[in-house]
């Protein structure tokens, strides 16, 4: 076992600082060296925070040798060619989802990492929530019987701006990609086909994005299976994730609406507050994931989550995009690619 | 108003057999004077327990000028001759749902029952029930601003035999159709479309009958809104009931699993008992339906629920019958007639 | 068995009013023959409603041979004389709690009830609600192993007003005699000792009737189990009744807040409306207990909740009273008697 | 504000190694030096994993100029003398609950820390815990009106063995001084009387240690309000911590049986399980106080629980004690002291 990862981490958004923050002092046998963003200010900032390191050089950072790892969470339009430089290297990855904006360069990116002989995960981190990992356990534990049907909400409490949109790839790829991730983990089987509906309820600009705030699709899977996935922008409630997996002797449900352990009783009723937005939810899955990561690269194991995960989710999610559009049922794989190729 | 409704009970099934047993002593204003029942055996036994005549012949009682209304309990194929025979013997009548079996009967039982200025109820009882009454109440009074999605899970403990679903009309018809009258009636809006989808996951004898045990249905509604139900045969462990109505600023969610108000704790967690088939859960409501029913005719006043109603609800089951079957979406009314006369 | 059991009702307040409902229609076997009020227009009109005959004398509808049980919901001054006579003449009983208001009374009318053969049943209705019943089944399958604690909570959703308060005996006897009816039926045991504490925190005029508006009674049991009780007029979000069982290997919990299966969702949180008051947790409990009662006499059984149980819980009731007056520990039984008898 | 405090952790038992930890790398502005235990084998072990140095002599650590704050997690024996010797050598100082053994002990090491003019804080975690800090938040906020009853359970899943039971002071000292705490932070007014009940119910020995493991008591407040507190070793189903503030207005209840936010149907019912022991309830708690000491010594401000509130705690819990057994209610303040003494 290797005492310790040397880690930088590219992109200082969000996403970035929290795994640079991770990295930093809370994860086990990871050492953050380095923190690289284009925009010398804020990469100035977090290094200085953190006590690493900084830099503007993706070049110069993945020549050096004393790094053993990096963490991708720059803009996906980089994803690809971050993965394959990152690859060539011979650093091992972990890249934010998707994994990249094409099925073309999801190939590409599969193939250099598989002749570099890597390791690369992909951030799907609900994997890692204790409640989904749970859940996962006791289905493998056969507490359920066979999974027959998946049913999976996300909605988030309200739309980002159009600016984001726009670039976001659209409901089904942004949104939904977690719950069709979850649907092959879950049940441990391959979706086959999607058929995908969805409107503007609530952001009248989604229109003219292309895109919809409200959207659901029905998933056939390999195993005999269906499952439904709706994705909403219109939860001014809250942040409402939630998954059921029934199976053909019970079902399991994994989430809840719940924020504070807290009820307040009064005359109108019993209230108590709800999650309000993604971090509250899933912050902790952040740093589980990031020490599932460093644990492999210690154990030099593969991870339970990889590019190959990245790619089957990229499907399912262009597929239900395409569906949508053509109101057409679409199945999933090499056809998928090709339409879409016309497509676009 | 009037002191008292005079009534008789034809068909003693399960159904006919409770609004027997509750007009006979638990509705107000209300007066059991017959029960009917093609099966001489039955018809005596339920007219002993209740203490009340009995007789074999609709004939007879609808010839009866001493009775005031009419519940008609008897298998749906009979639905439609027997309220016109008791329309045009200017009898009030309740009627189960589905109020006929055909959208041609039905719009020729809505032209007599207007022809006899006759009142007539359908038997959509979850619009009584207190939960869905009270979520009614609150959406009304704009708890969630303006309703924009639909949501609603309708899943038995298991499947009934073949030969019921053999004559049930299927899924669609038979099962969601409670949730497609629930639409309308939360949504306060006309569904305009529907795309559904469905397979057999744990009843093999469904495909031999050309139906499904697991269904999903989309809907759009003239308001702009959205929707989807979920059917299904398939939950093991109970029946689950559960509608969710999503407004432009909150959500409203109707239902529960829980059965008993009893949670035991072992070192296994914590369990409650789940409600373990329909009576467990409505038959409340249907004491409450019909005690509205009996209110309305002593103030001679419209129930809430009527034939029309009843038409509706059938043409948003057929839609989505003929969707599943064709891989289209469907809009209700005159096309779907016509589609379906074409089918059948 | 028996057809017919012909019922007659004492006392037309609230709960008066729903036995004679009951009895008139939706108890199996029951015949309700007459409604008896000292207040001719009250009589008259319950009768009117429910179509029976009424009185304003006990006495010549007790010695009326025609009726078989009359149930008992005059005001407790009056349960002793009420109780003996009817005995005397025949009648089974029905009385509402407390069995009497002093426990020689409560000895005299369990010698009475002896001499004459009949049988008693005591109004501790919350035995016969569905939750409590399953309890009840749960621990004597030994889902908890053996019970060694008992917490109850007992609160109103504020005070009844002086002029009750003075008549009733106290928050120990009025309010908390249900608790320790629950605590021996449930733990199978008998409460040996009381120590009892009270306050007043929210109603003044409390203290000038001697009375609490907020009770605690710790209880030890014959078993070597414990227990505490507490009972409060202070719960302004509503009618709070919770109790629990803590066994060897487990525990079990009866009770919620929750009224509609209703949540609303909105940006202030979840909101579940609360059981208002205690009709509403308990009304289908008089209607459960009223058919025991019936069936019980059908059957020539006794019922399972006797005078013996009526003057074992005014002992404990009154033990807490004392305990509360004296600040000490009271022991259950024969003192207590003494002790009362010296003190008032 | 200064930049970072040097700290040195005493005692490197589970708690003293959670500090370490939390130390070492969680909170933001403190930098762990050194650990100390007289167990050099420990000691060394910890300091190695954790990065840092390590000592058997707490002497040459306290007068290490390099360091400005002590961690002590010690016996509680010691904490009297470490205090004291810490403030002697102008530390700063964070102390695990119970502050001292005995109320001499208190007052004298309140006095030493006020003449050495440092900062100490007392080891009550769940006022740092989420919910319960929301809780007080929300009853500063008037949501429920002015408190007036306090209601508190804290159930451990089974008993420390003898050997820590017969040093642990007893479960009102141990187990309910959490409670106690908690009470005058949420009432926001002082104990003054105290009347305590317990008993052994499923652990023999506890007997022979003089030790209950099931304790009731029942508080008053300067303010009129009322409460109790139960605490239990008794809870085989899990770790049960609830608590409840009853206001004019409405109430407040804090924590929840639920680990996994995961439900699993079948037809046995529905189950979550449940917290299994403290570690899972409560381990952020301490990383959340530490991080409010280190704050509040970095902007050199008054940590907001202090050595004055270890000694309130220690006075009710000591008061509850007395009055367990003696069977009388106990004033809380300068009388409990003096029987105390009496007593021991």
């Amino acid at each position: 076992m290797r005492e310790q990862i040397r880690c930088a981490v590219f992109g200082l958004g969000r996403l970035g600082y929290w795994h640079a923050e991770n990295l930093a002092g809370k994860v086990k046998g990871a050492k953050l060296s380095v923190v690289v963003d284009p925009q010398e200010k804020i990469a100035e900032k977090v290094a200085h925070e953190l006590g690493v390191q900084w830099s503007t050089s993706s070049q110069s950072i993945l020549e050096d040798s004393e790094i053993d790892a990096v963490i991708i969470a720059v803009p996906t339009a980089f994803h690809a060619d971050m993965i394959k430089l990152a690859a060539q290297h011979g650093k091992h990855i972990f890249v934010e989802k998707p994994l990249t904006q094409t099925l073309e360069e999801a190939d590409e990116v599969i193939d250099v990492i598989r002749e570099n002989g890597i390791f690369c995960q992909v951030g799907f981190m609900r994997r890692f929530d204790p409640a989904y990992a749970e859940a996962k356990r006791r289905i493998d534990a056969g507490d359920i019987g066979k999974p027959i049907y998946f049913k999976s909400i996300s909605r988030d409490p309200g739309s980002p701006p159009a600016e984001f949109i726009q670039k976001s790839g659209g409901i089904f790829l942004d949104l939904s990609i977690h719950d069709y991730d979850l649907a092959r983990f879950l049940m441990g089987a391959e979706v086959e086909s999607v058929h995908a509906h969805g409107t503007v309820l609530l952001h009248p600009f989604m229109k003219e994005c292309g895109d919809a705030d409200q959207a659901l699709a029905y998933l056939t899977f390999d195993s005999g299976a269906a499952g439904d996935v709706e994705g909403s922008r219109n939860a001014m409630y809250g942040y409402d994730i939630f998954t059921e997996v029934v199976g053909t002797e019970g079902s399991i449900r994994i989430g809840s609406l719940r924020h504070h352990d807290v009820q307040l009783l009064t005359d109108k009723g019993s209230v108590h507050d709800i999650v309000p937005h993604f971090p509250v939810r899933f912050k902790e899955s952040y740093l589980l994931e990031m020490n599932h990561f460093i644990d492999c690269l210690r154990k030099e194991e593969k991870p339970s989550v990889t590019e190959i995960d990245g790619k089957k989710a990229l499907e399912i999610s262009m597929a239900a995009k395409i569906s949508w559009k053509t109101g057409q049922r679409v199945h999933v794989g090499e056809k998928v690619k090709q339409t879409w190729r016309n497509e676009s």
